[in-house]
This record gives structure tokens, sequence and C-alpha cells, in this order.
């Protein structure tokens, strides 16, 4: 039932990760910073959270991928997150992108349109309305209101995954992954992660570590969201309630092995 | 001995809040984005953190409330509070005040001021020195120099409540909540919660989520009190010591039903 | 095999700390501000986070001591650092320096020298590459690349101790800590403590807390890293992965006594 193949490269990655150890930098909200180091240590990569305009260039020139978020946004921070992403794009690192809170305010919607505009994005990762919310003037793209079944979502994201030219991460109950042509699910994942903060953020950044180390951006994407989604399962195991997840989130992370996530992967493709 | 009525309304307003998920707005200090967002989600709510002037406005327009708290402050972010906060009373969105570190520095106490003078403030909740250093200059509130008993502390509450013309609450061991008319008295807490950072900061998120259901700021700050205080009760039968109570202090906000909380709320009215 | 009177010495110190709860007032890194806010206070000191320019200077003036780390660096930030650290020198209050990715970007670098050049430093922590990055051209200090021995790395800690004139803890498995005259080296730790954010960090703000009570910088900082140290170990004894672990610090932070701490030190001298 669940994609063999895509199974064992999500083992394959993980796997990868941890002998290479990439460094991941990121551009980041305040509110996430600390829980995404933790979040991307346990899996094994190394953290480095950096947006001064001064030194952006030179960190991203040291580091696998590049992870950019847009919570607790001021303009001096995309500012930043350009500059970044212009050296990693001259370096060929992959970028992420979490546009958190686009749709919700014109700041953030503007602000995640230019990041996509002016960078070569390698994904995109957020819910379905920030993820919608990138639809350009004249787009195609169905809105969120118009879409009624699985089918319609669908169609919305690979339209919008062709237009933005980059591969869309869309995360739910079931997440829908697609650059333009093909479409994964990932089944993976725990109800309890809706009540800690910062766990799109952090499973935004551990697609970037898997990007670090998986040059296909669909793979990466797809295999990172069902290790992230398998250490939520694994944490629901030991935890019934939000503060104590937390904690056996970071411990699944740091736990699950290649075979473990190989064997627990909840892919499917169309 | 407790008051049943308000422990009744205590119940009604966890219910109503996990019902209705009323979005908090957040311009709050750095050390505890993290901790507040995960409290506001672990009771019920939907958090959010914005700070940049250009888009305060709109996000407090999709809030039910709105909590401005102090810490880690520069000019800007003083900016932004009453950006939101004008924006939030053109609204009727409720709004409540944290003073951290009021009267410890100057640009702490002035910037509190500003904010109680400029915006309608429903709840300001602090501990006793930070509350008494928002009386202005002439005012008939006794310095915390001057209180020698608990008598003395309710004297100033009130007439400093009527000063400001908003509700305190005022928390200690017992916490004082007064609206310059009536006085209630919370007992629940536990010592521990003086050994994790930013418990204050989350009492004052929570009573900003029981303030976007429940249009009495003094029954809202109270009763959010004594949620958040009973949550500690129960956290230290798991724990004790701080790593472990700052976690299970997230699992009780979680767990604890309206019924729970109805029969645990130790509030007093004189 | 292990020295007697250190041990002794870190005891006193924790001792004292938890007698005299000094305010610790960091400037520090968004990743890391709550959790050394928490490992603060789990050790028994009161901590404060302010890094505006207009109040650092007072904030400082009612510290103990004060913290500069130079992670998510600004020139803002770097300024206040320079302001709050002239206030700190002229009250004589102990500062120390956490030179966070010194060596790996320019403005961190350069930041970091201008903090040790315009500022009595009591204690700079980092690990080797951060540390040796501070000598300046012409430096006698042989670079991290011409160090193939543990005898190197004391000489050229020696070395740098004496031209930067300020006491250097470079933490690792076995930490160093050294006045550019005498050497101790502490052997508490554990290898999980590499899987969590900012341990580093804290590590720099227990010193802190020791240099309030402690006025030898080099026993003051050996001592810190023996306590934090010896709070690895604890917390190793009850979790094996890095969200429980960090947890496991905390509760060990506050659990640890002086007595306990004199038995568990394992710091030489030579």
């Amino acid at each position: 039932m669940f994609d063999r193949q895509l199974a064992r490269k999500a083992g394959e990655n993980l796997k990868n990760l941890r002998a290479k150890k990439p460094l991941v930098h990121n551009i980041t909200n305040f509110v996430v910073m600390n829980s995404t180091a933790n979040t991307l240590l346990a899996c094994g990569a190394s953290p480095v959270m950096a947006h001064a305009q001064e030194e952006v260039e030179e960190m991203v020139s040291l580091a696998g991928a590049l992870v950019l978020n847009i919570g607790t946004l001021t303009p001096y921070w995309i500012d930043s997150m350009v500059k970044a992403g212009k050296r990693a794009n001259d370096l060929k690192r992959p970028i992420i992108l979490d546009p958190v809170g686009s749709g919700a305010t014109r700041l953030r919607t503007e602000a995640a349109q230019r990041v996509i505009e002016e960078l070569a994005i390698s994904v995109v990762r957020g819910n379905p309305s920030e993820v919608l919310s990138l639809a350009r003037m004249g787009s195609r793209t169905k809105g969120v209101d118009s879409i009624h079944s699985v089918d319609d979502a669908a169609d919305a994201a690979l339209t919008l995954s062709q237009e933005l030219n980059t591969t869309l991460a869309i995360t739910g109950v079931i997440d829908l992954i697609t650059n333009g042509k093909e479409i994964h699910r990932v089944a993976n994942g725990h109800a309890l992660m809706g009540y800690v903060t910062g766990t799109g953020c952090a499973a935004t950044a551990v697609i970037g570590a898997f990007l670090a180390v998986d040059s296909n951006p669909l793979s990466a994407a797809t295999t990172g969201l069902a290790y992230f989604g398998l250490a939520g399962e694994k944490a629901a195991e030991k935890a019934a309630a939000p503060g104590s997840f937390q904690v056996a989130i970071l411990d699944a992370l740091y736990t699950i092995d290649d075979k473990q996530l190989e064997a627990g992967a909840k892919i499917t493709k169309t």
C-alpha cells in the first residue's frame, strides 16, 4: 500500500543526514528559534540562527541549506532573507520557505510573494491557506473557499506548484507534496502536534536538513515529513498532553533510526 | 469558604474558551514567546505573535484579545503596542498589560505608564512592585515601602485601580484582583512556579484568553488566575524540580477540564 | 586525584549563590533567552534579559554580574553590550563573554574582539575555535590548525589568556580554564549536552552567576563548569535522548546541593 521506494529513500536520507551533519542556516521567527534548533540537533543536523545583514551571506556560504520563515516578521528580516537567499542561489544551496501567516496580513503575504519572486526556492512548506495565499493576481489556482474536495486541493496544488516553479509541501492530517508533476502524500503525524507551537516550523527545518542531503526537492520534502510525522506518532505512544509530548518528539527524532523510518513511513504516490 | 459562583464561572470560562478557540495576539518579550504560545495552545486558545508596525493593526483585528508585555523592551516595541492597542480599543477588543520590570528602569516604568495613559486597558497583571510602580506623581497610592500589612496592600490596590481606571491583578502567594470596587483573592498556585521563567507572563496570557470569552475583566482575571494556579498545583503532584514542573504545567493546563477547575478554584470575595 | 580544595570551593560557591540569589543581567541571543533564564533560576540566581540602550546601564547597576553573548548578533546589540559593559566596569561588576560563532563570520569575530578591547572581561567561555579566533593579528597564539596535542592546546590557552588579559574557559570533553598562570581542568559533563541547543550559553550564564559570588574568575569559572557538567551527568542517569535530557538538566541544577557538588566535582589543577 505505501510506497516502498520512498520509504527506503526516507531511511537513506536520515542515514546520510547523520553521517554528514550539515549546517542548516535558519532565518526564522523568535517564537521557534529554540525549538527549531533543538529539532535540528535531535535529527543529527547542525543548526545556526543568524539574521544580521552584515553576516547572512557569509553564514549561508558555510551551510548545506537555508531555512526562511516569516513569523514575527519585520521589513529588516525580509531584506536579510533575500540577501541570504541570493547568495544561497549563487552557491546552489537549497532554500525552503515557511510562509507563516501568509494570507493573514499584507506584510506577510507580500513578504512571502517577494521571497518566491526574487529567489529560486526548492520547497515551500505551509498549511493550505498559507500556501494558497501565494497565488498571484490572475493565477489559475483556486482559492481556499473554492476547494470542496481532496481532488480540488490536489488540482490547486499542482497548478500553483507549476506557476511558482517550486515544490509545495502542504501539511495537514494528510500532507500533500507536489513538484507540479507528481503528487506524494504522507499519512504520518498525530493530532497533538497542533497543541505544540512551532511544529510546522520544525517540519520545515527538518525538510531543510533533508534538502542538504537529497538534491531532489520532492523526495526530500516527502521523506522529511514522513520522518517528522513518525516522530509525532512515537511521541504519542509516550505522552498524552502537549508538554510531555513536545519533549517526546525531540526524543523520538533522536531515537528513530533509518530502519525504523523505512518501516514506519506512510508515503503514497499518485 | 471559597466562592461557589466564581468557581462555576471559572469552569464556564474554560469551557467557552475551548469551544471558541479565540485568537490571542501577543506583543511580548523574547524570553517567553515560545512558552507563552505553548501555554495558550494548551489552554485551547490560538496564539499569534506579531510586532511589526506594518501588521499589528491588521493582526489585532483578527484577534479576540491583545496581550501587551514590556519585557526585553525597546522603543520600537512600545510604539507597536500603542498602535495595536488603539486599533484594539476601536474594535472593543480587550487588552491586558504585563508591566514586566516596571519600576526597575525608567524605560519600562515610562512605557507601562504610557500604555495605560494612551489606551483603555482591561486588566494589568504584575507583582506588587511592578503594579505599584504605575502610580503617577501625586497619586494617593502608598508605595511598596509603606505597605506593612495585607490590609495596606488591599487599600493601595483599590486606590490605584480607581486612579488608573483598570482592573489590577496582583499576583503572589495569594493573588489579589480588584476593579476598584470589589476585591477577589485567589489562593491557587505553587512555590515552584517561581523557578520557571515566564510563569507570570503565562498567567497574563491566560487572563488574555479568558478576556476573549468573558466581558467582565474582574471575573476574567480572577478565574484565569485560578485556572493557571490550579495547573501549578496539579503539576507539583507530578514534578518536584523546575524542568519537569514546567512540562507538567503545560500538561495540566491541557488536561484540567471545566468540572475540575470548578472543584479546584480557591477564590474568595470581600 | 581530583583537587579537594577546588571541589570544596564549588560547593561553597553554590551555597552562597542560593543564599544571595544575585541578579544576573544577560544580553544574549534569541535562541537561548528562555533556556538561559530557566538555567539561572534552577541554579538559584535571578535572571534578567535587557538589551535596550535606554536601559542597559540602569539594569546592570542592579545586577551582580553581566553576561554578554554574541549569537544572533546585530550591530545594535554590540553597542548595547559595550554600553552595559562600561557601566559594569565602572561599578566593578564582573563580566563574562560568550563569543558564539566568533571565527565563523567577520561580524561576530570583530564584535568579540571589540568587546574584549573596550571592556575589562573577567571570563571568556567558548569552544576552542571560538576562543582561538580572539587572537589578534600578530598574536603568538597558535591557530586551531596548528594544535596537535593537549599540550599545544594548553600552551595556546596560556598565551592567549595573557595577551587578552582575561580568564579563558575553553569547553569540550575536558574543559580547560586558565588565567594565564594556572591551568584547571574539569572532567564533568556528558555527550548528550551537544544535542541540546544552548548548553554552552547556559554554562556561560552559570559561570556568570558564580562570578557574582566569587571574586576570583579562575575559581568561579572552574567551579561553575564543574556544577553544570555534574548536572549533565545526573541528567544522563535519567534520560537517554535530548528532549528529556534537557528537562533533566534543569531538574539536576535545582536538585544538586553543595555537598553533592563537592563530592562530584572532577577538577584537576596543574
